[in-house]
C-alpha cells in the first residue's frame, strides 16, 4: 500500500507526493506516470492537500447500491446509470461545499472514488481492475431540488464545490469490502460496504470503458450507499472510505 | 477576423497554428493565451487537422431551437437544459464517427461552438462575450435510441467520436445571425440559423458560468436546430456554420 497527496506550493504551482510517514516526498509528475521522486520534502502536517486527482472527465454512477435506490424510490437499474461532474466542481480536503442560492437541498453522498492509471478502451470485466491507479474518498453532493427539476443532472452535480475528494490516493488495497461512511458534525448518516454495490467497479469500468476512453488520472464515483441527507451552513461533513482515509469539508453559503 | 487551427505533428505531439493565406505559422501554446509563433510553419495543404479546441470540459445546451425541441415533441425549456460531452468524445475533421453496436439510431446535431478564452464564474450577460474566444463547428453526434432509454444523456452523448470539432477556430466574428447547417452525402438536412437561439451566447455563458467555473479552452455547443436525423456506415456528414467553416465526418461501424 502507498499514500500520495497533491499539495499546493503557493504561487499557483501544485504538486503530487508520495507520503513516507509523517513526509511527503514531492514528485516530477503525476503518480500514475511512475515519476520519480525530486528530493524535495514538506511535512504532512501544515501542507494544503488538494484533491489528489487532475481528471480530464469524472464518471459518476448513479443507484449503485440497492438500499439508496429504494430511500430516494427508485428502482435497481439493470446498467449502470452514468453522468458526469466537470472537473471545475472538484475541491480538495478542508475546501469548503458552498450552497447555491438555486438550492434548498443540498445532499452528501459519500462515495468510494476511483483513479484510473492507464488508457482503457472496451476492457474486459476479467481485465478491468488492472487499470485502476489507487482510490480516494469523493463526496458526490447533489442539490436534491435541482436534481428532480432539471431532468438533466448536470446543474444538480456540478456546481463549483460540490465534488470533494481526497485526503489520499491509496494504492495497493482490496475495493472489495470496504466501510463508505458520511458524518455530519460527528454524526453517522450513512455506514455502507462496497460489497453490497449493484455494479462492482470491475463492472463498472468494464462498461464505462466500453462507451468512453478512459485515461490516466480519470475518477469514477462509484455510487453512494443509503443514508443520503441534507447538508447546512455551518456543518462540517466527513466521507470516511476503510483504508483510504476521512474527507472532512465545511459547508457555507456561496460567497 | 484570426482562423487558428491545431494539427497532428506526429509522434504524439500537437501544435496550435494560426492561419495565414495557406500557411499555417505554429505557435508555442493555446491560442487564447496569446502565444508568439515559433517561427515554424507548414501548408495547410496536406496537414493533419485535429479538433481545434483543448477543453476542460464540453458544456452542451438541449433544445435551444423552437422548431428542434418540437420536431422531437418536447416543450422549450424555461432554462437552459445542460448536459455534458466528455472530452474522449472530440474528433477532429476527417475523423470518423465510430457507430456503437448498442444503438440502432445515432443522429446528427449541426451546433455552433462557442470557445471561452478567460476564466469566468458567475459572469453577467452583458458582460459575457467578453469571455468568448472564438467559435468554431461542432457536430453533437447522439444515440438517439439510448437518449430516450438512459434517462441522462451521458452514454448517448458520450461514445468516443461523437464530438467532431473543426475545422477552424475563428476569432472575431459575430455569431449572432449565422446559418448552421448539416449535409449528409451532399444533401441539405439541417438548415437553420442561430438568430433562432432560444437561448443567447451571451445568457447561455452567464446560466452556465452561473454554476460552474469555465476555463479557457472550455468548448459550448450551442444547441442544434430542427432537421436531425440518422446517419448510417458509409455517410459523410458536413457541419457548416457561416463564416466559421465546414466540419466533414466520415461514418463507419465501431472497429
Amino acid at each position: 500500500m502507498t499514500t500520495f497527496a497533491r499539495i499546493d506550493r503557493g504561487e499557483r504551482r501544485a504538486a503530487f507526493a508520495r507520503l513516507e510517514g509523517e513526509r511527503l516526498l514531492l514528485l516530477a509528475g503525476a503518480p500514475w506516470d511512475g515519476p520519480t521522486p525530486t528530493g524535495d520534502e514538506v511535512p504532512l502536517e501544515g501542507a494544503r492537500l488538494l484533491a489528489p486527482v487532475t481528471p480530464t472527465k469524472i464518471v459518476c454512477v448513479g443507484r449503485n447500491y440497492r438500499a439508496h435506490a429504494a430511500e430516494l424510490g427508485n428502482d435497481v437499474p439493470a446498467e449502470p446509470l452514468l453522468f458526469f461532474k466537470p472537473p471545475s466542481s472538484l475541491v480538495g480536503p478542508g475546501e469548503a461545499i458552498e450552497l447555491p442560492e438555486e438550492s434548498s437541498r443540498v445532499d452528501h453522498e459519500a462515495e468510494l472514488g476511483v483513479v484510473i492509471g492507464a488508457r482503457c478502451r472496451r476492457v474486459s470485466e476479467d481485465r478491468a481492475l488492472d487499470f485502476v491507479f489507487g482510490y480516494t474518498c469523493v463526496n458526490d453532493v447533489t442539490a436534491r431540488d435541482l436534481q428532480k427539476k432539471d431532468g438533466q443532472w448536470t446543474r444538480a452535480k456540478g456546481f463549483d464545490t460540490f465534488c470533494p475528494a481526497g485526503p489520499f490516493l491509496v494504492t495497493g488495497i482490496d475495493p472489495s469490502a470496504l466501510a463508505v461512511r458520511c458524518r455530519v458534525n460527528g454524526e453517522a448518516r450513512q455506514d455502507g460496504n462496497t460489497r453490497d454495490m449493484i455494479f462492482s467497479i470491475a463492472r463498472l469500468i468494464a462498461y464505462i470503458s466500453g462507451v468512453m476512453t478512459l485515461e490516466p488520472g480519470d475518477l469514477i464515483a462509484t455510487g453512494t450507499p443509503h443514508g443520503v441527507g441534507p447538508l447546512a451552513a455551518g456543518d462540517l461533513v466527513e466521507v470516511d472510505v476503510e483504508g483510504v482515509g476521512a474527507l472532512r469539508s465545511p459547508v457555507r453559503p456561496r460567497g
